[in-house]
């Protein structure tokens, strides 16, 4: 019951090495995928290692899709899923999933709401059965939705209220995206998340929650066919709607210039800094720019490699950390991020020049070879590794489903990214790292009240 | 075919004066109102001084009522009701009206959309004819509606696009409205000016254009009994359409720190600042609040009294030009607006401490009895000299009814302006002149690469 939007990633160190990989591997290159008849897609990812299924149904709604003035409303709505059916009254389902020792959660982004178990595998069909169930007879009463909303408003409160970075960070998207949805918080505003009740939650559930809106993934010890067989027995039953489909959102215009946000407050421990560019996602760029992006953010800020690290933190006595993320999902435009917090005595505008010369020196002169090839083996290694967790795996692939990608351009993408080249990762930072697209946001402590205009 | 948004208003120098005026005038002292059966609501300003009529038709819609994604559907539409009916068709209104030596025009505003022509007094009841007739019996053919995008489209290429000018406004606006869509501008989005089809504009009139939603205001030389009975015959037989109210816009979540947005161009004569600080409106405020704005904004910047013009173009020599102006016209929270252009050799940076300065000493010590005084008799004898006009008059009138006041709210302004306490000055600017509800917008002169990250 998270609410997931773009997350600095921590990534592993890389080491420098070899640049034509012999054998690129492929991500979840078992995968197999079907369709039912009433529109539901299923993805299987058979892992043997051990005798557990993660059972996840993703549906095709975020908070991106909600009608203006209605903020919320997806992860509010997350929240109801829980709230029981004739057959499985509120709080069973959770029941059960821990009294077989399972573990369950859910999630809400501005693309995607997905829920899931991990279960012993012999439990699987009981998660489909329930998971469906709740798809199509859900009850609603205002008993339960009226409080649920006030768990939402105290999350709310405690996670952004109270959190001048979560504020600033609303602020940043708020003034990166002018016209887009992506600008409102996933959680919504507050005076908005106010005024949502029963009427619109049920409207939203009509909508959006049907078979040919959701895909499920299923990875685990199971069989495609043992999958097949399951899902046709629960989903199987559901009958589709054929309004389903989301509409397209409204589209950025041009960014026109720099912008910035600041946010000063005493719970400020230590002034940070973060800047926002917009740029493509995998589903919207150009192909090869989502990639070359992919190998830009590892090296301007990937970890202790990269040139952020080398330049500011480990040599240039600015910051005390440095960094820089891509976020390649989204079904429209998304962010390339870079942050930074200074070291005692610097302010935040002597590191933010500091990374603009890094950026600078990238757009004029480029990468190394030896950088690029770095780059592609981390990020690629990377996302290897992350299969080591089986829902690690399913949530890729449920990701990139939900975002306009297919399945094979998961399996593909370490091949796409072994063919970046050096000339594709100076176009991106040329083409994308320009301050006209950005909005920076400053975290600053709340001590100079000349800074106020006389405000006490 | 205007735009209108918020345009800085020339204030006539005003004396220092009394502080008690013995009469206190009212505005549109004569204007009466009625409401036909169909909803029509009916202002007449009689105005005996020449054998004219002023003819104005607004309808409660404006770009703030847009469906996102179909931004400029309001001015798109604006545009369209030229091009005819079936016993009046396209081009024929304007040339009756230039045939009889009459004047016409339009405007849209996030709020409202008006149309108006100036007659002579024995031809009020044919305009009347022809704008009930457009107001049902519009015929749009795609023959009509792609070349009239295309007029729009290169409107907004001359006026926004070539006008670095008018883009920071369009950013700085989009920056200031997080939620609200004050934040878009009036004439649209490109991108989204270029999906209006005839079905949009079709879906529009529908919606918007029936009597019920709108207002007549006729000023002239004319009985509220003459007009009465031509609008009876004209506009009466419209039938009522119970669906036309415009829904609450979504609303701003509260502030939290400030904001900037910068536009860099060659096409920059001069390097400019002007911040916009988020306020209430007319409506929105409490009572009182608007008219100690109104005060407020003609103390600070209103003209060549005003603290800016004083400590600033004449004493500071820091600025060529300095000003401030308040919107108070808006259903929902509007904007107050400081603005100013830096003397050669002094930065946008010097001009914005030295406006600080300005704003912080009001918010410490208020004003003084003489400024308060000086500012009522300006702004209210402002108001009153406009009447002059009898178009300005109607537009003062229309605009109040379409921004959630009423034709008493606008009759006894100025004595509300004229009870605005010292006290009620210095509380607006300490609650409202904060610079965490403000963005600053700069305009500036592309000299300098390096400000562009190595942008060639």
């Amino acid at each position: 019951m998270t609410t997931a939007t773009a997350l600095a990633q921590t990534k592993p160190p890389a080491k420098a090495g070899d640049a034509a990989m012999q054998d690129i591997p492929r991500l979840a290159p078992n995968a197999e995928q079907f369709t039912l008849d009433n529109g539901l897609e299923v993805i299987v990812i058979t892992d043997r290692r051990a005798p557990v299924a993660t059972h996840m149904l993703w549906y095709r709604v975020g908070s991106a899709d909600e009608t203006g003035g209605q903020s919320g409303i997806a992860h509010f709505f997350e929240h109801l899923m829980f709230k029981g059916t004739k057959d499985h009254p509120n709080g069973e389902f959770s029941s059960i999933v821990s009294s077989i020792g399972g573990e369950e959660n859910a999630f809400t982004t501005p693309d995607y709401t997905g829920y899931f178990q991990r279960v012993a595998k012999e439990n699987l069909g009981q998660m489909m059965d329930l998971e469906a169930d709740r798809m199509t007879n859900l009850v609603l009463t205002d008993d339960v939705v009226a409080p649920e909303r006030d768990v939402v408003l105290e999350e709310r409160r405690s996670r952004i209220e109270n959190n001048p970075g979560a504020l600033l960070g609303e602020a940043l998207s708020a003034s990166l995206y002018r016209n887009h949805p992506y600008g409102r918080p996933v959680i919504g505003w507050e005076h908005e998340i106010k005024a949502l009740n029963r009427k619109t939650a049920l409207d939203f559930y009509k909508r959006y929650y049907t078979p040919n809106n959701a895909v499920l993934v299923v990875a685990g010890d199971v069989s495609v066919d043992e999958v097949r067989k399951l899902a046709e027995e629960t989903y199987g039953a559901i009958p589709a709607r054929p309004e389903a489909v989301r509409a397209p959102r409204p589209a950025e215009p041009p960014s026109v210039g720099p912008r910035t946000v600041t946010v000063r407050d005493e719970k400020v421990r230590e002034p940070s800094l973060q800047r926002a560019y917009l740029v493509p996602s995998a589903a919207t760029g150009e192909p090869g720019e989502a990639d070359a992006l992919d190998v830009l953010s590892d090296i301007l800020g990937g970890g202790a490699t990269s040139r952020f690290y080398d330049k500011l933190v480990r040599g240039g006595d600015v910051a005390t950390q440095a960094g820089a993320y891509y976020q390649s999902r989204g079904i429209d435009d998304t962010r390339f991020v870079i942050y930074g917090v200074p070291k005692p005595g610097k302010s935040l505008r002597d590191l933010e020049a500091e990374m603009e010369a890094v950026i600078a020196d990238i757009r004029e002169n480029g990468v190394s070879e030896e950088e690029l090839n770095r780059a592609k083996q981390s990020v690629v290694a990377q996302a290897i590794y992350s299969q080591d967790s089986q829902q690690a795996m399913a949530r890729i692939v449920g990701s990139a489903l939900m975002t306009g990608r297919t399945l094979e351009d998961v399996q593909t993408w370490p091949e796409r990214i072994q063919s970046v080249t050096l000339e594709a990762v100076q176009e991106a930072a040329k083409k994308y790292l320009d301050v006209d697209r950005s909005v920076t946001g400053y975290l600053e402590l709340k001590t100079d009240p000349a800074n106020k205009e006389g405000k006490s």
